[in-house]
């Protein structure tokens, strides 16, 4: 039996529910967090929660519960669960409420915490994968880890449609990333354009990692936005992202040949 | 005991749940629909149902029921739940799968139907609201009604926390639509400004039904998209919302004194 953490209860994955009038399910008011687990390591579990943290405070979410208290959750969960290769997944709701669009007064938010067990697609990394271009219809604070998801999976759901693994987002012209992933331009052999941070793009951990492995290893790291154009004209191009990945495993793919 | 329906099932409001790895909470990846009921009559309920359907098939949710078993629900709780004010409330998700973004190959979508005992709030139609502006920082296809809410309830959030009671979205310069209503300038004592209808703005049933009726007393309605300028210049404006009012309500607040 697989275990699953809702609201201070440990109970069968199955049987893990939340309320109907929960603001998660309403609204998608709420933030998460995927964390790879490879070979029983936590992949970069700090930036992840740093980042969880962050996505609360950008909407407004006052968590009840500390980064100590997940790590205590999560311990018990791979555990249980005997985690060693697959991921964790976060989610925090700002809590069951009659449904209003403004916040509740009072709420108690909503934390649920689940583990996967998965191996890696190494196939992916060995041969590549294909992937098309797609308008960027999602909403202009990408930078929040929000579960407003629906643009990013029907954008996943069209590349998989047209025999590809990702949808590559373009944005006025320009590159800002697949729809769940983050997008690298090799220029050069040690040129790799990648797009800044801003509203436009999630930061994604894989990203954070990789930008200083590459930066230690002598890579020069261009944080600027690309034009289909770029991309078209460019050697090859990498996709990260954590949920199928650690930068661990990708850097090795980046070393020039 | 208010009673709510989830999949098959009549049960306590407060015992209504759904699983934790529901692609409504997981990804938004669900529409919905609030119907008003004012002294005991169902508003609008054909244009909902039927812009129910446009929208789960917008984002190819599969549904695997009918609109008269939507009925013969609707019917039911608003016998047991004594609803003669207030509002119907329907989401339909694309159901439980293991998380990943593609679609699930083989999915039940989850239906939740519940209602709300509600009074209106006569106040707001007899001396009006106060408006704040925003940018609209919505996707753009904000003709499907998605739960992809996140947006819609941090700026009705911010409204409220100015003191007012919407959020007027501004999208380059022109004005689409409240967080969670549309909007009406008023030119004349009988022309009528509304944005048209697009991917920029939600049809509002209110909206559709307002428009008829309108036109059947001779007001001229004009679908056209206004800036700020023109919303300065109007004499007034209002706003629309189905959850708080019905077409009939607001008829009577337009004619020109």
């Amino acid at each position: 039996m697989t275990i699953t953490y809702v609201n201070n209860n440990y109970i069968d994955h199955n049987k893990a529910v939340i309320s109907v009038e929960d603001r998660g399910l309403l609204f998608s008011d709420s933030i998460y967090e995927l964390i790879s687990v490879f070979n029983s390591r936590i992949i970069d579990f700090d930036l992840h929660i740093k980042r969880l943290f962050i996505s609360l405070k950008k909407i407004r979410i006052k968590p009840n519960f500390s980064k100590k208290k997940i790590e205590n959750i999560i311990n018990k969960l791979m555990n249980q669960n005997s985690l060693k290769n697959g991921y964790i997944y976060i989610q925090v709701t700002r809590g069951t409420a009659e449904r209003k669009h403004e916040f509740p007064i009072n709420y108690k938010p909503t934390l649920i915490i689940f583990t996967k067990n998965l191996n890696i697609n190494k196939k992916i990394y060995e041969k590549g994968v294909k992937v098309i271009t797609m308008p960027d219809i999602r909403w202009m604070r990408r930078d929040i880890k929000s579960t407003s998801l629906l643009p990013n999976i029907l954008s996943k759901q069209n590349a998989i449609e047209k025999g590809a693994y990702e949808a590559l987002l373009i944005d006025n012209g320009h590159i800002t990333e697949g729809s769940a992933s983050n997008i690298w331009i090799i220029k050069d052999s040690n040129k790799i354009v990648t797009h800044p941070v801003n509203n436009k793009i999630l930061n994604g951990i894989t990203r954070q990692t990789l930008i200083k492995i590459l930066k230690k290893n002598n890579f020069i790291v261009l944080e600027k936005s690309s034009t289909t154009g770029n991309l078209e004209a460019s050697r090859e191009y990498k996709i990260t992202s954590l949920s199928e990945s650690s930068g661990f495993l990708l850097i090795s793919d980046l070393t020039p040949k």
